[in-house]
């Protein structure tokens, strides 16, 4: 588990921490990057704040192995991400000749001087090309620099995914039971105690007025998580608990 | 603005980070906080890993005026944030006899050793009710410790807001135009910088296969909001924009 790759997540914008939008970009990269065996450890909404963006950005690049920034990199006055890393890294924030052209090729008489701004990244970082509306993200060290709209930010994570190191993916076996989490705990603890190697969760719901457990294993090793999954089904059924559902592997939900 | 209260969010749990479970606590609290003039400045999702919430916890109770934290305070093994939250603040984890009170009311002779954990909160903590399904929320100092079940974390919130400083809520005001944000960029920086006091964003957005902008205009102070609206409006107008929509106020959305 450790020796997976790891990944922190800055999702950044005003816009997020007023309510104004709801963010999808989050559960999205959490279930892209396990399929590479990169796990997310932990994800931080900050605002349009230059010395927020500097200071968490410099945090976050020391503690993962990756960090990925979403926002703020647009024509308008409140993208300032990409002068705030820059800053971050001590480096300048410099035109970048490829960066130019692939603007002058899709905005042709359209370039002014406001979407040039979209050219400017830190000295030598890496352009991440944009197939959706062509101004890039940027790649500084393991900092990748990301648009903020889901679709950009989707095409950005599928342009360079091939270069991120990779490791073994968490599987996922989910039961869902008619049980409440206060009846199946003591049974699931010890599961838990004899198997640490397999991360046990335990999130309530209700359905149908009935309240039920959803009971996630998660372990990258088949043959363990499995192993778990067995125990788990036998404590649900020595209960007596109604299975609602079972699934293997995980989608992002509302519960 | 600066004279308003402020908040941090910590969302704890595995689930939020693996993407399982899509976040909607974020978007609630802000705009709720809002209203009481509190202005959410930070939120961080992390894990179920008990150095990581201390860590967390600490840093963030000395940023803000109050932290909110959402999940794992549950009954079973990875329900770990109460214990935390006591080592963040070197207190003992206790009994407190009014939560035992509230669990044995609900769960009567249900009330397993599992349960009672609910009852078990640091030294001094002050319960927050939890209307929905008994077992209570707590607060130690300027730290609010709620569920994560967006139901039961609303109705802890509604609890306790009488007893929050309140500022002077952000009001705002947002044109969405059929403009794309690098034709409309210049002039709305000239604007913000004549008016430093009003917050302008700007989101891109498309519609019916049209490129538009969303500009979102935020100050406490309506006659400055109005004012710097009215310059937006005609910013627009004299760019030939096709407006979508105006609104009043902040809603939750998609873009």
């Amino acid at each position: 588990m450790t020796m997976n790759p790891t990944a922190c997540l800055i999702l950044i914008g005003n816009e997020l921490l007023s309510g104004r939008t709801q963010d999808t970009n989050l559960s999205w990269l959490a279930i892209e990057l396990n399929k590479k065996g990169i796990r997310l450890m932990e994800a931080r909404v900050i605002p349009d704040i230059e010395e927020t963006i500097i200071e968490t950005v410099n945090q976050m690049r020391r503690k993962c192995t990756y960090v990925f920034t979403t926002g703020g990199i647009g024509p308008t006055h409140d993208d300032i991400t990409s002068a705030a890393i820059a800053k971050a890294f001590g480096k300048k924030l410099v035109l970048h000749p490829d960066a130019k052209k692939l603007l002058k090729n899709h905005y042709a008489d359209q370039l002014n001087e406001a979407r040039m701004k979209m050219a400017y990244v830190p000295e030598g970082a890496a352009l991440i090309p944009n197939p959706v509306s062509a101004a890039p993200g940027f790649r500084v060290e393991n900092v990748y620099v990301m648009a903020g709209v889901p679709r950009i930010m989707q095409a950005m994570v599928d342009a360079v995914k091939h270069e991120l190191a990779t490791g073994q993916p968490m599987q996922s076996r989910t039961i869902s039971v008619y049980l409440p989490e206060g009846t199946i705990a003591a049974g699931l603890s010890k599961i838990q105690d004899a198997n640490p190697d397999v991360e046990i969760g335990s999130y309530p719901f209700v359905r149908q007025g009935k309240l039920g457990s959803s009971l996630v294993m998660r372990c990258t090793d088949t043959q363990r998580l499995l192993s778990v999954h067995t125990a788990v089904h036998q404590l649900v059924t020595s209960l007596k608990g109604e299975i609602v559902e079972e699934s293997e592997n995980l989608a992002a939900s509302g519960e």
